[in-house]
């Protein structure tokens, strides 16, 4: 898939932590929720879209869907990237997509998707401000989904 | 759902870690995909199937996929309990289901399926042993798929 | 060191849980770190100073040193208690000394004390709240320190 | 204390992640213990010592004493350096000094030493290979303590 499909395509790359392995010598399955996490805070950022400007508006993104395949196995001290860019935007919600691969050979590791419901601190369900998330409204419009 | 309707159902009760919280105030999303593999860890070491047994032959099973639905939010020091039950047993992998619920209330947290792949220590597929499996593969006759 | 010697000594037994296991086999040396907070939670708990009411309170317990020495190491599914007792009270602080053993054979694990700092939500230093504290202050009347 | 007086001094500069704050709204302090890891991580890479060559050989460092102090928190998103340095070299083991500060400020959050010893997969301790630990032997020769 070109980068050209894929809206706001961020890339987030870092060494595996020792901490991060387990006893099968590789990265326990739930790091990678944890990368994918640090993955769309640097989309975020990046893009204009910080999360903590969201956070000092009383709003935050709960995680309501997770959905993660694994393929291979990175191991400790290796770079690993993650790719992560935007799926879709509702107005609640945002829904982001993110493949992991080994930096030194692109293999790939891990592919997932996760979506986000915004809420206030009283965990109700709440618009995602318009403000906030200009950058990705914009994204979208300049990468129309494709008619199939 | 009725537990006669979920093969090999096991209870596991645990408190709520600090450590588990984020700024959010509530479980991080990525705790309950650890919770969910101590489920699992339960069920196999209740059932008769424990894991280390596995281990103890030279395989493992890596998490191939996981799906994590996430209803609501558990907090430090409550205690939750992680139903785990046989989805589907193929020969190379086996389906775990999941719900987390607070064990006080029984109010649905996360719904979660996992597949894991049986590999060997160079991460090649093979057939899980149908001895350690025997267990897994009873409990399915005894709840055959309804037809639908 | 018999258990009259030990304050308000609280004993917490659980499961290592495979994620907690890192790539030399055993159990990660930040994972001990998390088990004593374990432990320090179910010693208030119990004792009859909940850590949720000192939060209630707007206060907060941070820690400000920890040290822990490395003995012998706990492997994946096995059974580990740690044993947790009262140091010392100050008007700004308590100190919590730990023991770590595996549960089967009572090998000792991990051995440890930690610092915690009354907060609040600003960060400043406030004195521990008597009334939450009293069964700190009770325990310790009843176990003077030892003339040596 | 300048630089100069810390042999092997290493910088390792990284965000927060989400993952690593707790309820109090700031970074848990179990995760600067994986903090100090990664920092010396990179200061054995970087400096000739890579600790995947030490496993190559079927020796591994296991920590066996930790002491951390708690003077600041960081939070989410912001940029934290661990400085890491080689504070002792013994035939079977190697202590580590640690202070981590905010990256923008210089403010210091944490320091801290670890004292890890080498042992093999038998968990006997060994002598650490002395072609491995050349850089740091060096590394204290040109920086001999100071007398006092």
């Amino acid at each position: 898939m070109p980068a050209s499909d894929r809206p706001l395509l961020t890339r987030s790359t870092f060494r595996v932590r020792f901490a991060e392995t387990d006893q099968m010598g590789v990265v326990h399955h739930a790091a990678y929720v944890v990368y994918l996490e640090q993955g769309r805070t640097d989309l975020m950022r990046i893009h204009g879209a910080p999360y903590t400007d969201l956070e000092a508006n009383g709003l935050s993104l709960a995680v309501s869907e997770i959905n993660v395949r694994y393929h291979a196995s990175a191991r400790y001290d290796e770079e690993v990237t993650v790719e992560t860019w935007l799926e879709r935007l509702q107005s609640r919600s945002v829904t982001l997509a993110y493949r992991v691969v080994d930096t030194a050979t692109s293999r790939e590791l891990v592919t997932a998707t996760t979506r986000l419901i915004c809420i206030d601190r009283q965990s109700h369900v709440q618009r995602i401000p318009t403000d906030w998330a200009a950058p990705f409204a914009e994204a979208l419009s300049d990468h129309p989904p494709k008619v199939q």
